[in-house]
């Protein structure tokens, strides 16, 4: 694969999940938001983990779970992201390369270890998210292959970058060089909380360097300061060409200056864990957009590769998203 | 938790599994035999793993499943096995303890890092192990906790031990141990290569050093070189007090010197991956037994536990079993 045909580059927060079912007494006592991501250091890490039951190590990252879910319905992704030289940034390296993503960003050297996200499964199949950012924070400009960059079709940047300057810095370059070269730049917001953290800079990004928009509601209800959802529709309208809002069960509304399309929700065989789902739906829409598919289409497979990946414990697609995306006849 | 009322002791290989679906194909153009465990040393475990497809890491090792699975059913339960001081070993470590097993083994300091199973499952749920022995091989004698052993009501040992020398001198000295205080031994016979690499020492000691002896068709076999099912039952009978053989979707048999016992198998809710099912079963079994309950009722509860594990990916409870234990009255 040469780097100038990749269809997707995803820069994000290379992350190894620990998924663990727990009640919801075990968020209440241990006063954590359900349904959010919550940064924690790495003192608070280990003390949660002591706390935790019985786990799973799955690779994770949203922008990386996006670029692995979109190499494996054969689009041709490349990520970069920062783990450490240790076990679980072996884990990481191994599992996003053998969906087929190119992934060459040096591993960090003599700092903090990989980074890990307490996934807490509660038994509505919410997903709560505690993340010790470890070696992600020490993503850096210079870790982006401009290249790689350059002659992508799309950039793909989790809000969750946002949240320590040097990844700030590393997101605003990758974002430059993107449509320096004429290409699109796609940003999910990630978090209510992450955007609420830094809701002046996103607005600034929405408006003025951004594409293709994913959010959820509480996201987008967060940025423009709303719980109207024909407000938000319309403030989207304004501030970005494409806006993408995901509803859970209720589906997707697309958003352009000329018309807002209603997708369905795919029905799951089972909801086992939504850890996810919004990764997956952006990996399905980003993979019809690359092919140029008509919007309505696009969203219809972000609702499939969606509903694959909460039917099982951890984010990444288990079964061939091709294959399943044939079956239903959308590709 | 004092030692003193510990019901069960697991001695085994400590390892953490990687989990990953492959087909067929992939095991015969590794040439590696389906269904069976494999040892691999470092270097074969890197190249493997590079062709592997994207994994998942659950904490395994089968006594230590036995074990985990035992205490998930709210009995008492030890574990002795050596993992690394690494970060494998600490999910090692973490994963047993959250299910509530005493587990004090100090990690080894530099020597190899924390054991590896490579768990291949092909579309018929089928499990094919490849395992990189790491750490676990440093087990030694010195690391029995003799008041645990001593003072529990069985310990139970794995096969696999035998493959490294230190390992089966630590199992000799349990044996005695527990023997010597009186208490019981089980073993579980864990592979029919495993048995045929050591069988003349597994035969000497299943006749004279095991009171509950756990192991599958084609182990019992290779143990009593036959192919006949009633030969190997009259054997087992002369060898050993009391003899389980489990037959997979055919249940199990439960063999002692005055009665052989058919137990149905439990059908499970589906079939994902049947890694962990005979150590499930060992410990529902031997619940039953350190309860005092009639072995049609050992050998059924083992049956639904094994049911359990195979409905999802990973050798180990992820339901609470006890619950599951009420709900069909098998306590």
């Amino acid at each position: 694969m040469t780097d100038s045909n990749l269809d997707l580059v995803g820069i994000g927060n290379a992350i190894v999940d620990v998924l663990s079912r727990t009640g919801d007494e075990f968020l209440s006592n241990n006063r954590i938001h359900k349904g959010t991501m919550t940064l924690i250091e790495a003192e608070q890490a280990e003390t949660l983990y002591a706390k935790l039951g019985p786990g799973m190590e799955i690779s994770g990252g949203s922008a990386a779970n996006t670029v692995a879910a979109f190499a494996n319905m054969s689009g041709k992704a490349g990520y970069i992201g920062k783990v450490a030289n240790d076990q679980l940034g072996g884990v990481f390296r191994h599992d996003i390369k053998a969906y087929g993503v190119k992934f060459e960003t040096p591993a960090l050297e003599d700092g903090p270890p990989t980074a890990r996200c307490l996934i807490l499964i509660t038994p509505d199949a919410q997903r709560t998210m505690c993340t010790f950012l470890g070696a992600c924070v020490w993503i850096a400009p210079s870790d982006l292959d401009e290249n790689m960059i350059k002659n992508a079709q799309v950039t793909y940047l989790e809000g969750y970058l946002f949240d320590r300057d040097r990844a700030k810095q590393t997101f605003r370059k990758a974002s430059e060089l993107a449509r320096g070269a004429g290409k699109k730049v796609s940003l999910t917001l990630s978090d209510p909380f992450c955007v609420k953290r830094h809701r002046d800079e996103f607005l600034d990004l929405v408006t003025t360097g951004t594409d293709i928009l994913f959010s959820n509601e509480a996201e987008i209800f967060e940025l423009f300061q709303t719980e109207n959802f024909n407000e938000a529709v319309l403030r989207a309208r304004e501030a970005c060409p494409l806006t993408i809002i995901t509803r859970s069960a209720n589906g997707s509304v697309i958003v352009t200056d000329k018309e807002v399309i209603e997708v369905a929700a795919e029905p799951p065989a089972c909801i086992v864990d939504t850890t996810g789902a919004g990764d997956m739906y952006a990996a399905g829409f980003l993979y019809g957009f690359t092919r140029g598919k008509p919007l309505a289409e696009c969203g219809r497979i972000g609702s499939i590769a969606a509903s694959e990946v909460i039917a099982h414990i951890g984010a990444r697609p288990q079964r061939d998203l091709k294959a399943m995306l044939q079956e239903k006849k959308a590709v």
